[in-house]
């Protein structure tokens, strides 16, 4: 297609969407879990077909030299498409958000004023190339009443094709428009490009992928973007606090997975328990791979400890590389988390009451956490059933965004002929 | 001052205010209720400075031929200053949403999960000729817990520098940085593009005033805006209403002001009871000096009715001008209003339960009413206490705007020792 037909192309999807929405805003719960178990259904008759289109878009890959990593988050197993039934299931059995009234109270004026809860409408959703997003994305669109429009990557347009067969099949079985959830069929970027911008009939972006992806996506939209940017997330071990646990926190914050974004990449500890703890603690660090970069302080106390920079506080590594920083307590802790970090994730390690209040009321983070590893921010674990992703604005959704992050409220007013005087 | 030294100089009220932010987040309520009422006292004590300022931006309008309308928003007499200040004591009386804990509940792995209302942090404010608005903004940001930035109109900018003096004066009394509320103080158009593209320093815009305003600062601000734009508001009336009923709630809804946002623009009727109401309430609009413009049939049934353009479903008026169009029920009204409205606030009169149910589900605006006239949308009316506008936005807040629309959440994570597996 050239550059007109495209933008008639994704404008015909966004009209399509935006008639959907109306319909779906009011449908029975129902009636949208029958639709997710009818595409789980559409997934698993379809098995052997995903994995023929899978092996195409691998193909494409290895000819275009993909690097490795990407070749495995392309990759659809039969354990993958597994696990996309499962996921379809799994939200399928989350309350519905929808039409929940709330606060609903009388006021002077003898009116009933409350707020009911309701779709934003029509999402767009972009994202890089795990094929697997395409049915979960779908799913949690649909469940909170959203029609979507999807833009996986180009390396997986065979992948998302068939998977967006089998979600149109079990929308038509479910009696529900197919235009609830569109895949964009076109693999040129100008596609990205028009969603961004079609103001008219899509309400929100939400970009999932990489930093570079999700800067430009929200640098360019004339919508708006639920950003999930970086995690400099932090552990603070204050001089009260258990230092035995303060230890097995801050491992676990680090090592138990290096490539999440609650990762901790900044370890601060207070400077009257440092030379109890840390030389032990780096030890333990390097044992498992992990490259420690230090403050002078640090670096008196451990030897292996390379010199950290001012760049280093404000790197996001996803890999075995901690910085470390003695402070002298609490304040200097809150000062560094909110200056160099990113507002994402940040811990306490503390016995102390007032110390555990103050942080968290001053740390400005979008979770913040005492005695918890910070690998615990997560849609699962705060029992939102299931995330979208993890937003690291202020405005509409903070932190990780669920069924609730894909709604808003409308204030619903009863009366009896109440007249404004 | 030229274009860099505007950049710089809104540069550091940016730098100024987000340290500002950082100490107000945590500061009491009664700190902040305090800077408050010494604002209040400060307005009072120099009443006849603010008079003597305002004539000055009086004397310069006339000159520049402003018209009577905004002549009259931009003057200050002794009655809008008592207004200003018990404006702030109102604000002082509200409850604090700063730091409240909600669903603080417990994991299955042990943690316990909550969210904390947390301020937002820089809230810009952009504003046309009323300088009243110069309290009531940087009222209802300070006791939020947000530093704010506030530029009025270049032809108040002498009645907005007196009150700065006298916000400076209460903030420093209750021993707060007088960078938390900061009034830009040159008249330079080139300020606002520099405010509204600072997302650095900035976290959201509210822009007050007319629907160009808004739109201009929407498409060029690089950070979120709340934004109020149209209120093309309906009022339906079922065939299964409460006549009597509904004629009072339309007269109500169009003539108690004509140049409010929740005022009706569009009255539907159904078609059934379109003969025994609509020339007796025609007659009672007409009289009330309210132009009619109306659909085919509606002009069969009001001779004094003039032809509805296409265009009229669109228009807000904000004047005594009413369009009216005969549907054939409920169906054709919610796709009237969902099609032609303006998302902001829609009523339904019907005495019938089924409707009104749908009515209030289907309709897609940030108020939809059952039985009452639109003019309740409204902060006071809705127990907001007060309102900084009325959001025609989805994504975070909708409709009518109070200290809660100018804070966010955060998750808060309390355990002891939990780790991830």
């Amino acid at each position: 297609m050239d550059k007109p037909d495209i933008k008639a192309y994704i404008e015909q999807l966004g009209r399509q969407a935006r008639k959907a929405s109306r319909v779906l805003a009011s449908v029975k719960s129902e009636t949208k879990n029958l639709a997710l178990s009818k595409i789980g259904e559409a997934l698993d008759r379809r098995r052997g077909l995903l994995v023929e289109e899978n092996r195409k878009d691998l193909e494409a890959g290895r000819r275009n030299n993909l690097d490795a990593p990407l070749l495995d988050r392309l990759q659809l197993t039969g354990k993958g498409i597994q696990a996309m039934i499962d996921g379809l299931t799994e939200i399928s059995s989350l309350p519905d958000p929808v039409g929940a009234i709330t606060d609903l109270n009388y006021r002077p004026s003898g009116i009933q004023v409350g707020r009911m809860r309701v779709p934003l409408g029509v999402i767009g959703i972009i994202y890089e190339s795990r094929p697997n997003v395409t049915a979960e994305a779908a799913a949690l669109c649909l469940k909170s009443g959203n029609a979507c429009i999807l833009r996986g990557g180009s390396e997986a347009i065979h992948s998302n094709r068939a998977i967006a067969d089998c979600i149109r099949a079990g929308l038509s079985e479910a009696s529900l428009p197919e235009s609830c959830i569109q895949v964009v069929q076109v693999t040129d970027r100008a596609a990205v490009g028009e969603l961004i911008r079609m103001d008219a009939y899509v309400d929100v972006i939400v970009p999932r992928g990489g930093k570079g992806l999700i800067e430009r996506i929200a640098r360019e939209s004339r919508i708006p973007v639920i950003k999930h940017l970086d995690g400099i997330c932090h552990v603070f071990i204050d001089d009260r606090a258990d230092l035995g646990m303060a230890a097995e926190i801050a491992l676990n914050a680090k090592t138990q997975r290096y490539g999440t974004c609650n990762t901790m990449e900044t370890l601060l500890i207070a400077e009257r328990v440092a030379k109890t703890v840390l030389p032990d603690l780096a030890a333990r660090f390097l044992e498992k791979g992990v490259e420690l970069r230090g403050c002078a302080r640090t670096r008196e106390l451990v030897a292996a400890c390379k010199e950290a920079t001012e760049q280093d506080w404000m790197t996001e590594y996803l890999a075995p590389i901690l910085s470390i920083r003695i402070v002298d307590g609490i304040d200097e802790a809150i000062e560094h988390i909110n200056t160099y970090g990113s507002a994402h994730t940040d811990a306490i390690v503390t016995e102390d009451y007032s110390r555990a209040r103050r942080f968290l009321r001053e740390v400005d983070s979008s979770s913040v956490m005492v005695n918890v590893s910070t690998r615990f921010a997560d849609g699962f674990e705060y029992g939102l059933g299931a995330e979208i992703g993890i937003s690291t604005d202020k405005l509409h959704a903070r932190g990780p965004v669920g069924l609730e992050g894909l709604t808003s409220v409308k204030f619903i007013v009863l009366g009896d002929g109440q007249m404004r005087t």
